[in-house]
């Protein structure tokens, strides 16, 4: 029921072969690299004027372009930087993998848990964002964003649990009308304001000149700029994903990576300049910055909700690269032995059904208690980025500077230029965004590496506790037969338990019947019927005035486990009956399941299980 | 770590030989059975004014001892019902076993239920009641309310697992203080003003004589005694617990009935009489009656803080005596098979724990829902009592009918006579009370009685299925040798699987390794390495495009046990391995877990686990 249901939900399973993907060309490529680092600009600007606009007021427009620029130049910065990624690492370089494999496990790890940390906000983020561009066009949804939020995240889990990379080529097309849209808006914006003179729509009170309430200071632009940073997000993915690219790899990569900044560029850069002469009001709650632009320019006719439903589609999609990315990093963690193999396994749609369900999970979790709020959430986004940005930037100049190839000086310092600049950011946005969310983010870091260096001692510890040489492989006695004592454990003579006493003694001529009565007259009861038996198996009968079963049995059979020759093995068969109700079980006692997990921790034990199936005696 | 907490919480354990009970003399008795019962009259004349005053003003007063003088006639049958119950049934007859044995199995269960959901509501009702007691002297305390109910639950909780019936000897004295100082507080109160004519000391403003807003009707006169009736609750204790008092124990049972019964009827006739004259006013949250009560006879003394502390302590015992009889109670329920057998088995101290905590849970569930306020929870309490009396009452009728002994006549018409009082009382009070919670109570008896009878069933299809007559057993072949088929799922070869194996190879000279694999890399790689094996095990090795491993596994074990002759039996040898962190297992996939949960419902299958200690090995 629940199977064919699943069935219908996820799909059919596809098999290991099944799993070829397709190669992005460059401008299906760059609408999959696009929705995340596009669509980031959605909410850059808004970010940046909601710290500007409270405190200088009609200034505010002023300094958004000096802050945007200041942006820009860091874009142009990691641009260049990345592209030194893509060529080094043909075979796809996360900030995970450069740092790991030059900087050592541990600036690895960090680098690893940022991005994890990261992939999980822009879910948060990214889903919040898409519903808050749906309810700037329909106000009246305002109440059930949480609600949406989660629904939408819900859908995206199953779609991604049934895999959705084949047919993502059409998902390309609303990412060029996002891109289109927003293109025509600025320049049409631009145009209307300066050639045709017309004054912009205002969906919301402009503010007055004279609101003015704090004065200027370089801790408020600082602010404002670490704020902006988010638009910079996703700009990591293309060296993710080198190899995903049709041949050759590396040049498309780094077309689509110069193609995608230039974008961002201007969409970012054009609509700060819009909201400047549109003087758009960034707002806790109500219309986005970017639905305040569209309106002005447009008003309300359909560009405007052209706009809207662009925005919402782009952010979703922006949204959905978290959920390939994600998983993917998981396993590649796991595979290193950082994280539970759990997510190194293929569910029956070949996705990493334990990521993706993690994944959502969190952001769900996320949405939850921020309300869906991404003034809430973007605080702590950058600096997770940021770290990531930084140590991969380092690890590359440690890369030129042992493969020393041709030029490596000069890539080296673009490298070391870009570490230097992207830790200086980190350090601006960790510092201005500390108490406003971004602790967390800076706690979590490490705890992650600690949880990620602890699950990977123990899957050493067991791996190195079972290996076993190809030599001592060779040499291993299967011929040896073991002196077998089999202890049967029975509350009353019943056909479960005569079951098991008979197979008991098909397997060795020592079997001990073990009984632990909590009560004389049961007990007598017992031993008066084991004297009909036709048997020689010894029974051994203990009165227990403590009413506890299993530390008397427990005892037992330690005391003859201590005395147990080398060559001998101890089977404890336990008679269990099964009925086909599955309530049933919580009406009996679990006498069986607490001696079977306490009799695993023993040595020379083997534990074996006697089911009688209730079912057959009608 | 914990268990030593638990030691120091609970105690420790105590034999079944330590469960000798000391016997009930009259005053003991008294004071045990006096809590429950005369408790209520804290809150009944408080639930009458609850009704009457809102509707018809001071009118109300002049109908409040008319409605008590019908509670107290109730209260005499029912006294006369009861010593015949305790003449019949000296070994303790609840209306539970009355019923059954009477009745029939299914009206015994619905007294039985509406006696455990009557248990629940004591402890709620009881504990709320109790803390308002203390908030009428500390009203800063009202906030926490709900807060202080469950920790004082929660503190009874404990002290019942402990077990303290060694000890309640002293809690005698706090009844005994609140009987008196009732009786005290009635007399010199009525002295006071009769005599004296002293006014009353007004903690609450009075109502005025004009605040008439209802004709007087019969409706609510009846919804005024249906309230009242709390006042009988916890009557039946007696009859419950015949063989706990001293020999002669039905005439002390007796004259303890006669004596509890003049209690009731003096404090609950004495507390109305007074509220009419001091006119005390019911509010739904502040002072209690009582409360008002005392403070109008003895102002803000030492005597009115003593009535208030007293109150509150009788009460909680009342919630204590649940605290008995509803483990107890489960208890019988259980041994007849309509109940889980946990509530059967005795903790170390001798307590029914399961009983115990399943009653905790539920009230202090209640008491967070209904907010710990009396007047929600009241409406919900006396109707199962009165369902229980009234099936009581009627399986005694049965039994003198049956039992033809001398004047059985006359005793079946006391019964029956106490039987239709009750039912229309019953029917009272399920109209009456129907919309106010009432409707809860009669919904959930049936759906108890249905999973008791399901529950029964289950253990009645259990018992026959592994039932075996002693003809059978002196039958059965303790010499029957099986045939052996061993198969060991392996997924590599490591310490584990090659214990496993060799496990295996000295019980059966028939041994399958049967390994699934998902990966054909490491298929091979298994393939090569155990063809280093010096061994003639079967290596069964197949290749699973899907990624599944316990489906192949299952099916392959089902094809060859379909095939399987009568004799043949097939053990399945699962290695795992266990380390010493407990985590650590949530670190790896749960293939033996799945495996195990899905051979245990196959014929024929045995199902054993070899452990191999990761410790072991360094």
């Amino acid at each position: 029921m629940l199977q064919k249901f699943m069935d219908i939900l996820i799909g059919e399973p596809l098999a290991n072969e099944q799993g070829a993907q397709e190669k992005y060309n460059v401008p299906f490529g760059l609408a999959i690299m696009a929705s995340d680092a596009v669509s980031s600009v959605a909410y850059a600007a808004e970010e940046i004027l909601l710290y500007l606009v409270p405190a200088i007021g009609l200034l505010a427009y002023n300094w958004l372009t000096w802050v945007s620029l200041a942006i820009i130049g860091l874009l142009v910065i990691l641009t260049i930087s990345y592209i030194q990624i893509i060529r080094a690492y043909p075979q796809g370089g996360g900030a995970y993998i450069v740092a790991k494999e030059n900087l050592g496990v541990k600036p690895g790890l960090i680098a690893g848990s940022a991005l994890l940390i990261d992939y999980i906000l822009t879910v948060a983020v990214s889903a919040s964002a898409s519903v808050a561009a749906i309810t700037s066009a329909f106000p009246q949804l305002d109440s059930y964003k949480v609600a949406i939020v989660i629904i939408l995240i819900a859908v995206l889990t199953i779609l991604n649990l049934r895999g959705i990379s084949e047919s993502s080529r059409i998902f390309s097309v609303p990412t060029y009308i996002f891109i289109f849209s927003m293109i025509f808006m600025i320049l049409y914006g631009l145009f209307k304001y300066f050639i045709l003179n017309v004054p912009p729509n205002q969906l919301v009170d402009p503010i007055k000149s004279g609101e003015m309430m704090e004065n200027l200071s370089i801790f408020l632009i600082l602010k404002a700029f670490s704020s902006g940073c988010s638009a910079l997000t996703g700009l990591e993915a293309v060296s993710n994903s080198v190899p995903n690219f049709k041949k050759p790899s590396q040049k498309s990569a780094k077309t689509v990576m110069i193609l995608l900044t230039s974008l961002i560029l201007f969409i970012f850069g054009g609509t700060s300049f819009l909201a400047r002469f549109y003087q758009a009001v960034p707002l806790q709650e109500g219309p986005t910055v970017v639905s305040q632009l569209a309106y002005g320019v447009f008003g309300s006719g359909i560009m405007f909700y052209v706009i809207q439903f662009s925005t919402a589609i782009i952010l979703l999609m922006a949204c959905n690269t978290a959920f390939t990315g994600f998983p993917m990093l998981m396993y590649v963690v796991g595979k290193d032995g950082y994280a539970p193999r759990q997510f190194t396994i293929r569910g029956k749609r070949l996705g990493f059904t334990f990521g993706i369900l993690a994944l959502s999970c969190v952001a769900c979790f996320l949405v939850f208690i921020f309300k869906a709020d991404t003034h809430l959430l973007i605080p702590l986004y950058s600096v997770g980025v940021f770290i990531s940005f930084t140590l991969a930037q380092s690890g590359m100049v440690m890369h030129w500077k042992s493969a020393k190839e041709d030029g490596w000086k000069y890539r080296a310092c673009i490298n070391g230029f870009g570490a230097i600049v992207t830790l200086i950011t980190t350090g601006i946005i960790a510092s201005e965004k500390f108490f406003d969310g971004a602790w967390i983010v800076i706690l979590l870091i490490p705890s992650i590496m600690f949880v990620m260096l602890k699950v990977h001692k123990h899957y050493e510890h067991v791996a190195s506790g079972l290996r076993i040489s190809e030599r001592a492989l060779k040499e291993v006695d299967f011929k040896i037969k073991y002196y077998h004592l089999v202890i049967v454990p029975i509350a009353s003579l019943n056909r479960a338990t005569i079951g098991a006493l008979q197979y008991a003694q098909s397997i060795s001529d020592n079997v001990i019947a073990l009984n632990i009565s909590t009560d004389k007259i049961a007990m007598e009861k017992l031993k008066s019927k084991w004297a009909l038996l036709d048997t020689d198996i010894l029974l051994v009968s203990k009165y227990s005035p403590y009413r506890a079963v299993v530390t008397p049995i427990l005892n037992y059979i330690d005391q003859i486990s201590k005395a147990a020759i080398d060559n001998e093995r101890i089977t404890v068969v336990l008679p269990e009956f099964e009925t086909h109700e599955k309530w049933g079980s919580i009406l009996h006692n679990h006498t069986g399941f607490f001696l079977r997990e306490s009799l695993l921790r023993k040595d020379k034990i083997v534990i074996a299980t006697f089911p009688y199936h209730l079912g057959d005696a009608e």
